[in-house]
């Protein structure tokens, strides 16, 4: 029997990372939200890694807390290592890391989703989407409750028609011995969405006190912490270490002996796996001149022995398992606490969707997270948080909205996503970004704190913290392009003193801040009237001046890119009364519908042609319309 | 594919809270020790109340901390509420009972479970049991890993099979959504056991924020704390409230009208339920004349909004159980985050166990916990540790701890279930122990401490703070017996003051503390030479002296008892061979094998005419012994 539960705003099906942003971010926005999960006890669930952030990822994080998002907040209150990595190279990839102690950073998400206000934690397993004449309506869950919303979010992660793999053993599940979701998938083609099938594995886990942690490599904490969220404040923390050891020949023997039992080369698993996170089996097999593998072991937490074995995810039989852990150094006697496995799950093919998250398909239908085809927390989480708005936005009748690859990897991300499309579980990397430059993980809130505001997941006042410290930025530039040191011989031999060339013509002190071997505090000493600036602000103007140079040319790439991106196509254009499109092309414009040039010159198999004939097109369009 | 994971001495199935003092309990005493659980989340989990203890259950904790276990230790590090209860009763039915963080419950078990010496926490579904020669030998897990072991117990909870129902939604599922144990049952039966099939089921879970806890009546926790296990020392915690409300004319108008849809009146239940814990819609019908039940709100945990409404345990459908529950006071706007359902799950009958809680059929097989038909964390994990002592003791070749009806509560629950057996889920109640005025939860400690440090569990520090604080209650009661206060006017004055009559010959202390109005507190006044005694021994004189008359009667009808318990049935007894004994009886002792007359006497359908031919029989044997 169905029975009617509710009226809701928004509806949110999943409380993965995806999930709880989306449902945080409708709630604040004022939004009546309900969010499912079919385990309340799975909320914000970290099914593989106990950590957040790392090259790329933890831009993301960084972009999320700007726009307003909680995970780089939850992150914050719950980590028990954070490292500041690459910081020997360039600002574009330098990032934060942490090791969260996976149970507190569940219960601490899901308090906060239980203290939001207009916001309800509902565990019910959601079987069936509700759709009218081309709009949702609402969902109905396994107990035959119907949510009624004017949207509604999918943010279902691994857990359509889960199966888990270990070995010759597999059955249908979800992640962490949790049970699938075995019926939305269905309801998803009916609606006519077109399914596609990943696969994602993560290594076994294994007790601490049979690690020998003598023969490894420590990596500890850093001393100085950074927090993840721009209001975090300073945050003071016993840390725990990570340790690295190595994958070796022997290990490397046991898999290849063992391959004809791995379920990825016998056929049992037929979804596509990431490229960016193989299996063991998959990195001995695709990189047999490497020696060795990087193997880091990660604890789960303060308050358990559980360890995580990083770089051994497998789906190779159990016994498989402990004999190629047995190998490595520090790990012979290795006691594994939980096997590794691999899950299978439906995704939906994310060129169905348009750029603001919604299905093109079905008005008020969104989709972030894992579903999209993508892989990682951070990711999830992005897209959670663009989708809770854009619901948000769509129901307030404004307009979406959509971050361009010159404003955040999370541009870049949902553009790779909705017009590239994927063929691999997709994970976000540094390489992706074409101005990396621009888009550090330290000036995400420079670069996003006023659409997180204007679209009221912000406050004022820190919206104005954040203008404020832009100011002071700029002031503090164009300060030290105005102060010239002069030629003096005071100032020479204090020049000398820093090991570097004398001057003989005044210089200004960004001159001075250019060179490699000078940096904002050594210079002090020649810069008498300098104001008392907190350190982010001196990091800004620091890498603003260094980089000065590479900043401008991505600056003006950038300028060029807007172009193509700011010419608008119509919704309504008929790709088929285009004369001189190659039909490939004409397709594939079909499909992924851009709604600009530049987003159209992205999608793969459209070429420069194409895109010319297009361009000429629009152009004829338009002076008719003028004409006409 | 079969693999060798190791050889250990003991293998515990389960890690709920029989599973873990069992494994707990092996591990100290020196054996090699594995623990499975299908999910390592769910160690400790408590699927129903978040709460320990009450009456008869507090008993259970008590001696089961006086033994060596774990359960008073963990409830004590993570209670958020703790009460005495019955104050303004006797002695024999006061009893404790605290609230639980649930998560916080869990996890600490968990970690000690992981930072126990000698023991493996292994995350697998065991799926076979392996026997060779009526001995067992190991066990096998879903992945095909062996684990050699002279003992296994099975501590399997509701998992056997098990199946959720939620009105006419179900499917086969554990407790909290997690994966059942399908396959072992068909072990079980294929090794000759004799399985039945009980149901219990848990009320919907409630967001706080939509409780009006203004019209209802709060029930804080006691001002001064007194922990349940005796090494706790004094505890100082903020507590939380719970809350007390009743369900009304209107709630059980909405029930009948809807009972053509519960699973428990359609058959779609086919389990028989807990008498003693009944759902909603069984007190409903059965109870036709209460216009109200108790309904007690209890907080899941310090960090979450989630609420347990006790009382309101159901298999109704979801959309009845909101009507149901909005009709009740202070719940009129009640967000149910989880709905309540019922479990329907394999269990052994008990009486294929003897009471050692081997089974009969399989040396070195222990069963445990909610496998046996029993219901209810505590009686769990008291025949968890039985289990786990006698497991360790068979090892050692040594005999196994059966604590008698007279000795502990513990001892009638296991005496009840093997030799009475069970047509329901068994729970512990007062009613059930016939000398429960010794086996008070005050003095678990005097009762089973010895027993405790005997098989190795107590250490020697703690056994020697027992018997000293035996030895300072016997020296008080007979200082108290030998004090004289003679009738001067002085203390007649005194006597007075404290209202109550005058002596006008000597009494002793003794005897002015069997007067209902004193306590030793009072009479300090005439008590000059009182020693400074610590307040638990203050508690045991008072209610040993209070008491007297009843303790002393009590412990006659021990000595009868013990007559009867200490007649041993030699175990090769051949009843077919006993003339005169009706075929019932006969049946009934062959199925039990009592190990004494007292156990026979107690086996349903065994009557007084049974036992004088059974004594008459074995006085015979005894004699042709002697002769022959
Ligand atoms: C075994 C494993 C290994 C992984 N390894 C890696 C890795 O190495 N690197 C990496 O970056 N990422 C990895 N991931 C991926 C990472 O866990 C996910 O990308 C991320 O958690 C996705 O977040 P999400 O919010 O999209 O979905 P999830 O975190 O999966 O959450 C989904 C939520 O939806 C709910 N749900 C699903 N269906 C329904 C329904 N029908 N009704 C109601 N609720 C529903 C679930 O209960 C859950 O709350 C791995 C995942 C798994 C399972
Ligand atoms: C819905 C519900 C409502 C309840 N209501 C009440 C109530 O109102 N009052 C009350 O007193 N009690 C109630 N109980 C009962 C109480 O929860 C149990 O009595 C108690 O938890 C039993 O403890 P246990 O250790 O025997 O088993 P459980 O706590 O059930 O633990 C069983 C353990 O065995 C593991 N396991 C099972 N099979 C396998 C296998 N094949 N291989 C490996 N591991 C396995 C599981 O993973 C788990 O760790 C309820 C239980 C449920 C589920």
């Amino acid at each position: 029997m169905e029975y009617t539960v509710g009226y809701y705003d928004v509806a949110v099906v999943g409380a993965g990372h995806a999930g709880c942003e989306a449902a945080l971010a409708a709630a604040r926005m004022g939004m009546k939200t309900v969010v499912f999960a079919i385990n309340l006890d799975s909320i914000a669930l970290m099914p593989c890694n106990p950590s957040i952030g790392g090259p790329a990822k933890g831009h993301l994080v960084r972009e999320i807390d700007a726009l307003g998002g909680e995970m780089a907040i939850n992150t914050d209150k719950t980590f028990i290592q954070i490292r500041m990595l690459n910081t020997g190279k360039g600002p574009a990839v330098r990032a934060l890391r942490a090791q969260a102690d996976k149970k507190a950073y569940q219960f601490s998400m899901k308090y906060t989703l239980e203290r939001q206000q207009n916001l309800d934690v509902v565990q019910e397993e959601v079987v069936r989407i509700l759709e009218e004449g081309g709009k949702v309506r609402g969902v109905v869950t396994r107990t035959g409750g119907i949510f009624y919303s004017k949207a509604v979010i999918l943010t279902t992660g691994v857990y359509l028609r889960g199966r888990i793999i270990i070995g010759d053993v597999n059955y249908s599940g979800g992640p962490n011995g949790l049970f699938p979701a075995s019926q939305l998938s269905k309801s998803l083609e009916d609606l006519g969405f077109e399914l596609g099938r990943f696969k994602t594995g993560t290594p076994p886990r294994v007790h601490k006190h049979s690690i020998d942690f003598s023969k490894m490599i420590e990596q500890p904490g850093d001393e100085v912490i950074i927090p993840f969220s721009y209001t975090s404040g300073e945050i003071k923390r016993d840390q725990v270490s990570c340790w690295l050891t190595y994958s070796n020949k022997h290990t490397h023997e046991i898999i290849m002996e063992n391959l004809y039992r791995a379920p990825l080369y016998t056929g049992d698993i037929q979804g596509v796996g990431p490229r960016y996170c193989p299996s063991i089996e998959v990195k001995v097999v695709n990189f047999k001149e490497k020696a060795s593998h990087q193997i880091f072991i990660e604890p789960e937490g303060i308050n358990t022995n559980e360890m995580y074995i990083q770089g051994m995810s497998t789906s190779l039989p159990a016994d498989v398992q402990i004999k190629m852990l047995r190998t490595i150094k520090g790990l012979e006697n290795a006691r594994i606490m939980r096997y590794g496995y691999a899950i299978e799950y439906d995704y939906v093919i994310p060129t169905q969707l348009s750029l603001s998250l919604e299905t093109r398909k079905i008005k008020g239908l969104y989709m972030a997270g894992q579903i999209n085809g993508t892989s990682g927390y951070e990711e999830a989480a992005a897209q959670g948080l663009i989708a809770g708005i854009n619901a948000a936005l769509m129901i307030k009748e404004k307009e979406p909205v959509i971050l361009k690859r010159s404003d955040a990897y999370i541009g870049v991300l949902i553009d790779d996503l909705i017009t590239k499309g994927i063929t691999e579980p997709y994970r976000m990397l540094t390489s992706r970004a074409e101005y990396r430059l621009l888009l550090r993980h330290d000036n995400a809130d420079l670069r996003l704190t006023e659409i997180g505001h204007e679209v009221g997941l912000i406050n004022d006042k820190r919206y104005e913290k954040t203008l404020k410290k832009k100011q002071m930025i700029q002031e503090e530039i164009e300060r030290l392009r105005s102060v010239k040191i002069t030629p003096t011989e005071e100032n020479n031999r204090a020049l000398e003193e820093m090991e570097t060339a004398p001057i003989n013509t005044p210089f200004t002190l960004e001159d001075l801040l250019k060179r490699p071997e000078l940096d904002y505090e050594k210079l002090k000493i020649l810069d008498k009237n300098r104001p008392e600036l907190p350190q982010d602000v001196i990091d800004q103007v620091e890498i603003m001046i260094s980089y000065d140079g590479y900043i401008k040319r991505q600056i003006d790439q950038v300028e060029s890119f807007k172009k193509l991106e700011n010419k608008r196509i119509p919704e309504n254009i008929d790709y088929d009364r285009i004369y001189g499109l190659r039909t490939e092309a004409r397709e594939r414009l079909k499909k992924v519908m851009p709604g600009s040039v530049g987003q159209a010159s992205r999608i793969s198999g459209v070429n420069p042609a194409d895109i010319s004939i297009l361009l000429i097109y629009l152009e004829q369009q338009k002076r008719k319309k003028a004409h006409g």
